[in-house]
């Protein structure tokens, strides 16, 4: 009978903590893909950011199924995503290819962080109702990352153009539902 | 007459960005002083993170002082701090000291980063009572980034511990009384 007991309150412990343990695996990926560009490994760094990525989408998801949202979990999971989809993705282009333009190369990679941080900021202050204001922060992400796969056969140039659209459609005002 | 009523829009409309920009200006700050860490620049990132902390101490007294606080500043603030005093000063060392254990040095530079993510979504959800529930992220980080002025002169084990036990204080629920 206690044995019962204490199987169903480990269960349901396990059960609360298993979306956070999924948001704190997308920000172990991400500082690990942070390091392995500081070690100029960008592939792997890459590959991270993706990985990142499928947790990102699988925590939010297991929060609703288990009916364990909660606002610590929303915070958390926006710290997550500046790192992840903010800062890994910016270094990433930044040290693949941006940094030849210098200071404005420099200023392009922190305008689009700043940006993403502004809209985290904004998404969480703001109440869920099925729409999402501005590019999301991983799409964005996702999007710079896939982009490092063209740095071989692109001109520069659209490197510095795809960086600055993307954080201003993070801090757009336009409204996507979300799927 | 519409000329001054112009100008004390304009005015209000300065007062109530000032705050979140020294909030963007620290960001910025931090942000810079990673790409300087990519670039093996360490001295330099050093004192770029030490700036930031200096726009951060600003931030809340201006905000308080023009009485403009405000829950997105809030946010945006607690983002920042985990860009400038929390990958910063953790990828600093990593760079400098840690990286010579391999993967139990990426693994405390990860926890660090962790526990300081925890700890600000944690405050983004307490209510402010004139107290820190454990150590606040910016006096860990600039530690951190002191402790790196000791590199040449310290066993390097003491970073190991020093990251640790920083990343542990973070998330304690010991009290301090803000100054």
């Amino acid at each position: 009978m206690f044995l019962l007991e204490y199987l169903d309150h480990t269960i349901k412990k396990i059960k609360s903590q298993a979306a956070n343990a999924l948001t704190l695996l997308n920000l172990s990926l991400g500082g690990l893909a942070i390091l392995f560009i500081l070690k100029d490994q960008l592939n792997l760094s890459l590959l991270l950011i993706f990985l990142a990525a499928l947790a990102d989408r699988f925590d939010g998801m297991v929060a609703r199924k288990l009916q364990v949202e909660s606002e610590l979990g929303k915070q958390l999971d926006s710290m997550c995503d500046i790192i992840s989809f903010g800062i890994a993705p910016a270094l990433l282009l930044y040290q693949s290819i941006l940094f030849e333009y210098g200071a404005p190369g420099a200023i392009f990679t922190i305008f689009y962080i700043a940006c993403g941080a502004l809209r985290l900021a904004r998404f969480n202050i703001t109440e869920s109702n099925g729409y999402f204001t501005g590019l999301p922060i991983t799409a964005a992400g996702c999007l710079l990352t896939l982009s490092y796969l063209g740095v071989p056969y692109l001109p520069s140039h659209f490197f510095m153009f795809l960086t600055i659209i993307l954080a201003l459609l993070m801090i757009g005002t336009f409204r996507l539902k979300k799927v």
